[in-house]
């Protein structure tokens, strides 16, 4: 299916036309929290005072995170979450996705579940009863500075309450990647969920990949995720200081390095710099798309990732499908909010990616 | 007040520094629509098969509204309601601002809320009941075209149960200007409480105000609106068509010359064509201030109206104060949204309108 000859990467079916009952192949299906963002312009001196790190994510519970929004100037709202960004950007490109996670009944819910759909992704939220007050969709309180960068607190509400019952929908056992989000590893049900998520790929000939998501992630569950690269997954997405932290590497080099060993294909992104490629055939560096202004960087990785993945699974070699990832993560950064805004797809087609 | 010698247009107290016992006295007291607006790109074609109309705003069922919203793309959410975005615009300018509009106890009346509260507008609302599913705010449907016009759909919800007791607070009591909704006038209750507004205004040396907001507006209420330009109004706004409609004018100057006749300052739109301002001193035209890309013109009249205002009550000409309204509606429709998004009062510096 590539270029490198690293078929070990894809299953045989990757690429083909093989069909469910319910229809073709999917592309992705993709795991996470479903979250709506809640951006604000804000200054550093904001984030000192709100004792939030610049650049990060951090998770807060419902009184934290009205407490910062109470602080934040006026905002807009829009559908993100890290894995349903993903999935918006393969249908963007014309892939077939699913997402799986969970909302409440209330207006944010009513919004995410809007939003994922009317971009093409196949999303069946589990029912979930109306507990006005209590069971909250969960909100990312997203603070963009002057220099584009982005500082979260997301409150998760009924996102933190994934788990097994909401892998329905068959989507699991009809694609050709299964792609986790690093954030749900924070949660034992939703960590329980994605392990069963791994079986069903596996048993169907699906590939896995999962997203480091966060420094803060890759601190919490290390030793797992190790673990995970020794046999449950086919693709891993980082950025360089998720990778450097999770191999405890002195610098980047060595980080590619012991993710070479470990033979999983590995996408790492390091901003303006670009990103590597690594695969069986060795580490190639894809530069970034330039962009004539950065506006927020929210959800340049994700974008990234949906560029790549929409890729790999239609028959692109791993660096055209990181070029692809470069273009949708040079789209998302232009304007304010997670999810592509222009036509994707026109795009790559300017670029030369595809016809 | 004014260089043109219209003092008839602002009560004696305008622009002075007259407080009242919680504070300092008020530029602008808005009433309207507390609505969040739902925006999403849209082709033509989209808004014939929808049966909307370009340009315009039609009031809709919940059950019409649902509708509507599945056949739309990807949504952003963003305070909206048309006096809404006027008060924010004049608190963004660094003048006094109150809003006076029901909103609900669900998502949408939280982010409404805070929006207009963090870009230094009084609102306090009216405690409502949370009866989920039934008593939701009010919210815009807005669908962005490629020559980046609007066509709005509102479900009013809450907010169509103005009536007097949202005029609390004592803000009417104490400010320059009241500025009225003419979407307003729809609803029996709240056009009761406007006409209660004016009193309390009047009563307080206050100017009274009123925006014609939509021709669908001039047409329902034409006998009511012209017998309010009869000793009830001290200032009006409209746009080019509203304001031709209003007189049944056959032309735009007839509608300048008939709206000269009643006294009442005129602050009329005519897009990329400018301004004209009808005062006792007669009419001047002011150009439009250059945009180097209109995005989304939803806002535009708001701003523009809001820049006036502001103007007005801070001891400028009715013509300076035209500029600063150009000013404000050139920010807005540089972006998707209404409200503006870049440091008004900079810019109006920087325009030289005052340092």
């Amino acid at each position: 299916m590539t270029e490198g000859g690293d078929d070990a990467v894809m299953p045989a079916t990757s690429g083909g036309t093989a069909e469910s009952p319910s229809g073709p192949r999917l592309d992705v299906v993709a795991i996470g929290n479903a979250l709506v963002d809640v951006l604000a312009s804000a200054k550093d001196e904001d984030l000192d005072g709100l004792g939030l790190v610049k650049g990060t994510m951090a998770l807060v519970d419902q009184a934290r995170s009205e407490s910062i929004y109470a602080a934040m100037g006026p905002a807009t709202e829009a559908s993100g979450g890290s894995a349903a960004n993903t999935a918006a950007g393969v249908a963007a490109l014309g892939g077939r996705a699913a997402f799986l996670g969970r909302v409440a009944d209330d207006g944010f819910g009513m919004a995410f579940t809007h939003d994922i759909r009317s971009i093409g992704v196949a999303f069946d939220p589990t029912p979930a009863p109306a507990i006005p007050g209590e069971a909250v969709t969960g909100h990312c309180l997203v603070l963009v500075t002057g220099d584009a960068e982005r500082t979260m607190a997301t409150h998760l509400g009924v996102a933190s309450d994934f788990g097994s019952v909401d892998l329905h929908g068959g989507h699991l056992s009809s694609t050709q990647v299964v792609y986790l989000e690093g954030y749900l590893w924070e949660q034992p049900s939703a960590k329980a969920a994605m392990r069963e998520a791994i079986e069903v790929a596996h048993g169907n000939d699906a590939a896995v990949a999962l997203s480091l998501s966060d420094p803060f992630c890759v601190e919490h569950h290390r030793a797992e995720f190790l673990e995970l690269l020794k046999g449950d997954l086919e693709m891993v997405f980082a950025n360089e200081d998720e990778i450097t932290l999770l191999f405890g590497a002195p610098d980047f080099d060595a980080a590619v390095g012991a993710v070479t060993e470990t033979g999983v294909l590995a996408v790492l992104t390091r901003g303006a710099a670009g990103c590597v490629v690594v695969t069986a055939a060795g580490a190639v560096e894809v530069p970034a798309v330039p962009v004539e202004r950065v506006v927020d960087t929210t959800g340049a990785g994700d974008l990234f990732a949906a560029g790549f993945l929409y890729g790999i699974t239609n028959g692109l070699s791993p660096e055209a499908s990181a070029r692809l990832g470069g273009l949708g993560a040079a789209e998302v950064i232009s304007h304010v909010g997670a999810r592509p805004q222009a036509d994707l797809r026109a795009l790559a087609v300017e670029a030369g990616l595809f016809s």
